[in-house]
């Protein structure tokens, strides 16, 4: 095992102090407990029983999430740039630019996340700014990210927040201008029937804004065309920039079904409703903000996705049907018995220990007795939405698909790839990072060479960038 | 400029508190003000002067991210599992393996930073870890994230990295067995001799290296087969793990020609090699630990790379010599003229605000009369050199070597792109951001088309990932 044994781990352990920049000292605060109220209303509101053990601490977790998430209200850009603008002597403008006088400065793919105003869950930013030093001075490179910061940590709107940084940086450094590019992706909005309908369902939203002052101002200055071009040996495709369209939203919550389902669903929910008005209170923002009106609503739209139902899952009945002989694809044979992949089937589940959502792909092997024809992909992708529509942890889906299906098929082999909202809008924001969970029932839980023909006919996942 | 008017942003600008997460008080404490004293040493055996503008705050600034850096040393794993423990169930052993009883948990591409024992340089982590639940219970994800951080956030080598993560994971969640990789990236070891006589010098040192424990102990287990399946479908390349060689470290200060430098500079910098053990004293390491007894050395050998010199460039007597019509590469016409473009020239340089490396590549465009060869390569090269082994900011390496190479060269436009160690291992932790800075000089700066045509010649970078 290594340098370490059992005895020398349990003295380290007793030599600790606490976690220190992870505890901001919010609990027991009144707006925490005023939002850890309002998330037991929500979770009742789901049929949910507050006291089941997943569940004890999921006010705290999210109310702490939220507050540690929000925290730019109450930063200034002032503590951050104060201090950290360097004198940097540039040239006459006469020979050129550059230095601490004229010579563009970008800094590129910057991970943030920020809260959609709209709906409330977290999208994720990956920020590029630039900016053009007058003066005589130059910022510390890790200011441009800190100021970001403050305003990714609000409720927020692409376009508002790409212009806020901009601003804050313009007026905080002085520089001749300022560039900002924002990449944002938005979890999509599915309900269940138009997940159940669609198994093409997108699962992400994306748009790509930009805010520029000073030298910036004009979008075709030949300074964004320098700009642009130090984004493209990034790989940053910024072609489809979004001119500004103020009555339009980009949340999926905004889309037209969205609206009307909202003023169905509010009378419904009055409480649930009031109880996300009280967070957007907690918070420090006024619920009657004319882009906040309708997002307690939207949320509370959101959340119903995932109640909690006694839906039994009829399943008795079911029969292979006989095979067709020239369909052999997702196959391979595997002891006489034929390994059948059904791959990519997506899901939306909502973590029970944070209130956000998680999402993904579902994998499931099975042995088909030969002759028979595979069963049908939408049962499959019917079953792994009723589980996933849920409050969940990824493990027990799981191990719920694979007892389900293997009720119906026998031996099977079930693996979940997700992306984890609660992994970058918490603390460890660990922006690139992806889980997969696996079970195995029958013979797959005793044939490794099964596991491994299984698991080789999983194509490889790139990474869900913007 | 959007939403927000000077007004509207003064306003919100008084609404504020401090920094929160990101001050955690170690200003004034001892042994933050001991590490001040020691850089102060430092920088004056690098020649510098401490009160100059640029370095007056960079001994607190060094002192706050080696405490906050290393704060691994005081944290507690049991504070962190403990509360994060989930009831599960899973099968029963003979039906199969899923959710709490046996079904593999894997996450993927947690991105932390460590400190090198061997020459107190961060370096990047790219962590993976699986577990295998047992007694019903599995642990929050995040968890698998916060543990590794408390012994990437000490003084480290991958290996033991690897062994004590798994092993508190293995002891604080008490699974089946913890599997653990790491891929570390560790700047490359240069001194002006090697870099000036080998333009190919590698910017990165790599390492994968794993560790295991319970049904992970043994390295040819299936459990271990499935995880490496489930890390490819990531594009994470697991052929190249490497078994444990306790003698040989990775760090290129532990080559032959490193040990040998070590003692050549120790006697002439002994005040520089005690200031650098005083500070493994204040960050509560023990100096005369075997890892530890040569990093004062190697420390002061890295950074004497960066020394202030007044060493004058002899750059008069350039000529250019007549064109081979047959060498057209890296040319572009623009006015009757050609852009000839110089790239990629590395260079290693050190953050004169932070005391870390800045390290990555310059690209130099400037116009060619007809008939006339380009410059050397290789005096384009010792001039980057030049100015990147130094105290440094990105701006101003870019200015000077823009204005150097116009004596010789005229108009010129010069991009530096660069990985800033500095925004990775403090508080921001980005680690995907990278930094570009343009310098443009004579008929560059008002003539946007030369300037696309020069910046179009420089190919895509892909992110130097692990």
């Amino acid at each position: 095992m290594g340098a370490l044994d059992e005895e020398h781990f349990d003295v380290e352990l007793e030599n600790g102090m606490k976690l220190g920049c992870l505890e901001l000292g919010l609990e027991g605060e009144p707006e925490t407990v005023a939002i850890e109220d309002a998330v037991k209303v929500l979770l009742e509101g789901l049929g949910e029983d507050v006291n089941r053990e997943g569940l004890k601490k999921t006010p705290l977790r999210v109310a702490k999430a939220l507050r540690e998430g929000t925290r730019g209200y109450k930063q200034k850009v002032k503590d951050i740039v104060q201090g950290a603008l360097f004198p940097e002597v540039g040239l006459d403008n006469e020979v050129g630019q550059a230095g601490g006088a004229g010579g563009l400065v970008v800094v590129r793919d910057l991970d943030h996340f920020s809260y959609c105003e709209s709906c409330l869950l977290p999208f994720q930013v990956k920020c590029h700014v630039g900016y053009v030093p007058s003066g005589q001075r130059v910022v510390g490179l890790s200011k441009l990210s800190r100021v970001a910061d403050i305003f990714a940590k609000r409720l927020q709107e692409p376009q508002r927040l790409a212009d806020e940084v901009c601003l804050a940086l313009h007026y905080g450094i002085k520089p001749a201008g300022v560039a900002v590019v924002l990449q944002c992706l938005h979890i999509h909005f599915p309900n269940l029937e138009t997940a159940f309908l669609d198994p093409n369902h997108q699962g992400w939203v994306k748009i790509l804004v930009s805010a520029g002052s000073g030298v910036f101002e004009n979008e075709n200055s030949d300074v964004w065309v320098d700009f642009l071009g130090l984004l493209k040996f990034r790989g940053i495709n910024v072609e489809k920039i979004q001119t500004r369209d103020p009555i339009k939203s980009w949340c999926p919550s905004c889309s037209s079904s969205g609206a009307k389902i909202s003023s169905e669903l509010a009378p419904a929910n009055p409480g649930m409703v009031s109880a996300v008005a009280s967070i957007l209170r907690s918070l420090g923002e006024d619920p009657s903000r004319k882009e906040l009106v309708e997002t307690p609503s939207h949320f509370v739209k959101w959340l119903m996705n995932f109640q909690n139902t006694n839906l039994e899952m009829k399943l008795n009945g079911f029969v292979f049907g006989k095979t067709d002989p020239h369909k052999t694809n997702g196959e391979a044979s595997c002891n006489k018995k034929h390994i059948h992949s059904e791959l990519n089937l997506s899901f939306w589940s909502q973590c029970e220990h944070h209130l956000l959502p998680f999402h993904g792909v579902v994998h499931i092997g099975y042995f088909r007795p030969e002759g028979l024809n595979p069963i049908g992909k939408s049962l499959l992708q019917s079953i792994v939405h009723f589980y996933g529509f849920k409050l969940q942890v990824q493990e027990r889906l799981t191990r719920q698909i694979a007892e389900t299906v293997s009720s119906i098929l026998g031996d099977v082999m079930v693996v979940v790839e997700a992306s984890h909202t609660c992994m970058i809008s918490r603390g460890i924001e660990k922006f690139g990072s992806s889980t997969a969970t696996i079970a195995v029932l029958g013979q797959f839980s005793n044939d490794p060479a099964a596991r491994a023909i299984f698991l080789q006919s999983i194509p490889n996942i790139t990474t869900s960038g913007v």
